[in-house]
């Protein structure tokens, strides 16, 4: 039991968690409802929000992402297009490298590659909230292209540096992978698709 | 029982397999010796040879590839580097777009992020006859970095369009495809990497 926890908030918390994984399981991200999660685990839609916030943000929990994606995303868009590849990559690369994160960041990518309610969840939940949002950032017509161009660059990195540990990509210093692969995001993000 | 072969290949033909699985499994691709093999399938190693070909084709039956990674980049490194990443990302789509390949390819991806062993297989195997490969047609100092930031994209384009059915990109025709990462590519292959 954890500390400071009482006893009860622990078994709420749980059955919540549960309640949201079977229907997150059962009808998708977007499909979804916080009031069926809490009628499912016997409390009101307050509890719900009280613990976890918002919906993404318990869609995190259950897929035991150790951050949220928008909460990375969010303030890179907001320092603007110019550049956005660079510090995409480099921003990704640190949460990565970082003690601690990396374990539970591989569970969740062999959880979705390997399931399908799993690959499912997570790309309604990529396509609303990571590529959806990257793409309205995006002044092209071919925004939505642009945003999951991005999504398969940045999958194809993580999973080869970090989950197959390719070499010598996977001991390649950040600097090196970022001065390599920023070009490219940047290209899909703003430059001319050809 | 498969028609025209004999109830007795068809099970050395499953002895050679197990015992390449273990072998690949316990001592890796690059460690793993066709005469072992044999030795622990109690056959011949020229039978193991004749059922199966190269080491390189062994393992393509045991991660149940539908063709030999090499076969694919050999002719396409034989007309040379110019063009060589839109030739590479066309050969790639036509091969996972083919009816009948997209679900053992999905199955390998899924062994492969899912296990340890497989993957460790997998990466030694990718290392040695497909970055390896590709690195060696390089005359850069870098070409091995280049080589697995080609792989990283690839990965990842397969990942996103076939595994993860990520929309548009899942649904994006072949051209567009081709005409957005073949220059993504190219420039790991042959441009300046900052």
């Amino acid at each position: 039991m954890k500390r400071g926890r009482r006893p009860g908030a622990a078994d709420t918390r749980a059955a919540i968690l549960a309640a949201a994984r079977a229907r997150f399981a059962a009808n998708g991200y977007t499909g979804t409802k916080i009031r069926a999660v809490a009628a499912d685990a016997g409390v009101d839609p307050a509890l719900v929000h009280y613990f976890f916030g918002t919906k993404e943000e318990l869609f995190a929990a259950v897929m035991t992402l150790p951050f949220r994606p928008t909460e990375i995303l969010g303030p890179l868009l907001d320092e603007g297009l110019d550049g956005l590849g660079e510090r995409l990559v480099r921003r990704l690369l640190g949460i990565w490298d970082a003690t601690g994160n990396r374990e539970p960041l591989v569970a969740v990518v062999r959880s979705v590659t390997g399931h399908d309610a799993a690959a499912a969840m997570m790309r309604e939940f990529v396509e609303r909230e990571i590529v959806g949002r990257l793409a309205r950032a995006l002044p092209a017509p071919d925004a939505g292209l642009r945003a999951s161009l991005v999504a398969s660059q940045v999958v194809g990195l993580l999973l080869a540096r970090y989950v197959l540990g390719l070499a010598p990509l996977a001991n390649a210093d950040q600097d090196s992978v970022v001065a390599a692969v920023g070009p490219t995001l940047q290209h899909y993000l703003t430059g001319e698709l050809g």
